[in-house]
């Protein structure tokens, strides 16, 4: 089994080239870096991008964090051990434009002890406005690095995050889902706990190219204020998948992580209308259709 | 005892006089009313106020709902009985001018059986600008209502609202506070049912009386751009409460409420702005100092 200490390390690589990949991509606005350390134990380096070219405001954060676990956490992940370690790098980016959809990415590790040890992560994007050619290349992206390490995963992955990006209260995915695993090891995966590691660090490293391309597809296409009001609507779903389901969120919380870290992915603005129905045949109402469990878009 | 009818009538005769007396306050916007059912059993009157002369985003809603309790609210409730029955009037505004508070009030009545019943309530301010005199007005008006009850309501349910109404991952009260009760019956309160009723209702009928003075000192204040991005990062941390530690909204989203009802709560728009730290003496620090518990504003 490979060492915490060399997943972190590879993890903040990872970080490193995927902000140098996304300040590329923007080709105006810069990473703004915090280093911070955690009270209990460890610490991370933040990483926020900010009213750029395309990029509204984004953060890829690289953690690795060590100490007690507090007792819901304990609960919730069944454990009966105190002392945990969790590395990770996780991003969210909002775009400013409507029609370049939000996306998340995160790979982690967390471990308490030699049996209980897990790998997690996924990709998932958050259309505005759902393209299906988009979503279809987002998933068929996510496949191929998939299939590259078991011929199950992507299908597995695939249902899982239709199950965890679920906004239970609206009755709505947060987005066209993507890939969601947790508490990978070579029982649960199939494959070797470097194989595992060598999935987790493809998948991230998939990142770039793959949200690259989407952007591109759609950044220069003129947009509406009709359009940007939409987007700000959408965005406050994610603000309330996130306060409201989100496991990463509540384990920051709950761990007492540095909480600028961990609310960089609330949106710079988001609006709550009252009981809005989008018009008959409109754009946002096939959105709307869009954002169901057990779509197959690859 | 009073029944649970005549309990829901006055409440409904409530929602009515402070609908009547908002739009007075207003001048120019009205509420927009929707009456909905619940699967399970009852239904409420959803009242909204939108795009005001002074009121941005209001709801003043009535509900009457029964019908078996779901498993995880029985845990938080602790109690074993299925059927419930709960009615309340529950009201938030949101302001379009920053130096007009947010308020919230909310009354209400849980029975679940003869034995248990309770009454719950509060009402408490959350300026994006503290200003102590409102403050002070607006504490003693509360503790005038507390004190026709009992002498120790006020000092009590002053606390308790310190207490409810802290956001704890940022370290900050979610405004002034004001007063907050639950589960009071005679035992808890040292009073009857019917006084505990009574108080309810005072409480009910203080809100319009409190908020229009408070409006009403504010409203013609100038103000700047600054400040309305203020405003709006005061209210992200509104929706951060309410979606992360409000008691009301997850017992409305665990109870398979009607959601847009439950969510009118959040504001029209909310700015979240990464690790904002307001100047060395600024207007925005003094309000932080403000967010504390403890603060004794009579």
């Amino acid at each position: 089994m490979i060492s915490k200490e060399q997943i972190a390390e590879d993890y903040r690589q990872i970080q490193d080239e995927i902000c140098a990949g996304l300040e590329q991509l923007d080709g105006v606005a810069k990473f703004q870096q915090e280093i911070w350390e955690r009270d209990g134990g460890g610490g991370g380096r933040t990483r926020i991008i900010q009213q750029g070219n395309i990029l509204e405001k984004g953060g890829v954060n690289f953690s690795a964090v060590e100490g007690k676990l507090p007792e819901p956490v304990k609960k919730a992940f069944k454990v009966d051990s105190d002392d945990f370690f969790a590395t990770g790098v996780s991003i969210v980016i909002h775009p400013n434009h409507p029609w370049v959809p939000i996306i998340h990415m995160n790979i982690r590790y967390f471990e308490m002890n030699e049996k209980v040890r897990w790998f997690g992560g996924g990709i998932d994007l958050t259309p505005h406005y759902v393209i299906p050619e988009d979503a279809t290349f987002f998933h068929q992206s996510l496949k191929n690095v998939c299939d590259r390490f078991h011929t199950d995963f992507y299908h597995r992955f695939k249902l899982w995050a239709d199950e965890y990006f679920y906004i239970k209260h609206r009755q709505e995915t947060r987005g066209v889902g993507g890939v969601f695993y947790d508490r990978l090891n070579p029982d649960s995966a199939g494959i070797t706990w470097e194989e595992i590691f060598s999935f987790s660090k493809e998948l991230g490293r998939s990142f770039v190219p793959i949200y690259s391309e989407i952007v591109n597809r759609n950044r220069n296409k003129s947009f509406t204020q009709e359009e940007k009001d939409w987007q700000y609507q959408r965005r406050s779903r994610y603000a309330e998948f996130n306060l409201v389901y989100d496991a990463g969120t509540k384990f920051g919380l709950e761990t007492n992580g540095r909480i600028e870290s961990i609310l960089m992915s609330l949106p710079p603005q988001a609006n709550w209308v009252y009981d809005f129905k989008p018009l008959a045949g409109s754009l946002e109402e096939q959105t709307l259709n869009f954002l169901k469990m057990g779509i197959n878009w690859v």
